[in-house]
């Protein structure tokens, strides 16, 4: 089976079977498994058992994704397939497999096509495709600004950035920075706030012209104190009365310089960047 | 109008006015920006102007967002509304607004639970909320590791790399790692091919032990030397001679040493990273 990336979600206190789950595209598959995620999750007591084919570009290699497919519900259940496949022939094909064939793509197709009152085009690989050139440079220069403004590490061009992040060490900066510059193509440096910013009261000098471009961090401190003892064991650093000490003071600079910030200890990447680019106004 | 980003997409040779097109979600909004923008592609010939709002927390938001699609209806024509929003009752008010809803969760959600024989429970956010906290701190470790062994930089840990990503300069090394660490959480590195390693035709040695962990980048020699113009205008590095020989020799040292690659220059970073982890089996 030519399965890409395979995962399991184990239900909370729950053994049962796992549901064997296929994202099918004749494209990366990101839509199918960023869409199909989302649905799932909302059977938490289910545990699922997923399977990525993209790339499906003729009807030979369709006639094998669909020997698969009735190969697990032969042997198991039937499996939930979500598609994003565009080609017209493949997707009839697929559609008749034993699966349980969940198109993604089709009737909101037929949805737009009424609001648009215009036909659809069906090519594959649009959505994560090249596509727009120039947007396309721009992600790859974002990344290569983050790269070289992760953690301060350069002051250099930091008036080219539309956001600098700030926090203490360990609030989650680079991820951050790195999804914004992927996803958005957004130019952001990141800055680590320490002891003496915090002793001063006063920004990081080469902040100070670029306030207006800051967004803030701070964290749970039991959280961010077990973050760091990973990192360094039984030090100043980790110990809960630095990290108490660091998230009250960064939260204070933040109040008083007037940076917005948010507590990203509960929250995953996506969420703090759609936070930050709402906030921001970016 | 709280709108996030917004972004003109220009048609081929066309200017009819933009369609006004909402992402409307109580979490981050990513996956109606992912089905939707991949269901407009099907639409080259028409001119959007998106507007994501995330994070719809209470009726009384929905309401606000309702009085902007209203606003938008009267003043222009009908919106598109991609919907991703779980709760039913801010479901429901956003359907009424004047737009056209299109509810990308909930007809699917439909066929979900038809086929696993239960109910979904319907709660915001999970998709792209923390979630599973083991594979959150993997996006970071693999995101950090990325930027460590980014271009070489370091050859330490390289036997903890899952991948090594090689190539010329300016091939996609750097964003597709990130790509592959932020998205799958994959440790990978990226290391520069260079002219010495063309003429000894040998891999360069740190590699050596690592040969099975390889993927090669090649180009299309034109577009490299555009793009290496961009960076040293006027240099033997950008010449065009130089791209075909550089080129030239990587395809021959990566079917040397049987690694896989593939030609990115018209590829999109999701679509690299996509073909790399199914041919790596990653």
């Amino acid at each position: 089976m030519t399965d890409v990336h395979s995962r399991n979600t184990a239900a909370a206190g729950q053994q049962q079977p796992a549901t064997v789950v296929f994202f099918l595209s004749d494209s990366t598959g990101v839509t199918a498994e960023t869409l199909g995620n989302s649905l799932l999750t909302q059977f938490p007591d289910h545990r699922f058992e997923r399977h990525t084919i993209p790339f499906i570009a003729s009807v030979q290699e369709a006639e094998n994704v669909v020997q698969d497919i009735d190969d697990v519900a032969a042997a198991d259940k039937r499996p939930i397939i979500f598609s994003t496949v565009v080609n017209p022939d493949i997707r009839a094909l697929l559609s008749q497999s034993s699966g349980h064939f969940i198109d993604l793509l089709g009737s909101h197709t037929a949805q737009l096509e009424d609001a648009l009152q215009t036909t659809a085009s069906p090519e594959p690989g649009r959505a994560h495709g090249l596509g727009d050139a120039i947007r396309y440079q721009s992600r790859i220069a974002a990344i290569e600004y983050a790269i070289e403004h992760d953690d301060g590490q350069s002051i250099r061009a930091l008036e080219r950035a539309q956001l600098i992040l700030i926090a203490p060490s360990r609030c989650g900066k680079t991820p951050t920075t790195m999804y914004l510059a992927l996803q958005h193509g957004i130019l952001a440096a990141n800055f680590p706030l320490i002891d003496e910013d915090f002793t001063s009261q006063s920004l990081p000098e080469p902040l100070r012209p670029f306030v207006r471009k800051c967004f803030g961090l701070t964290f749970q401190p039991m959280r961010l104190s077990q973050i760091r003892q990973e990192r360094r064991p039984d030090s100043t650093y980790a110990s809960l009365s630095q990290c108490s000490w660091e998230l009250r003071n960064a939260e204070d600079l933040y109040a008083m310089h007037r940076i917005p910030y948010v507590n990203s200890a509960s929250m995953s990447v996506e969420e703090i960047s759609a936070t930050i680019l709402q906030r921001m106004n970016l």
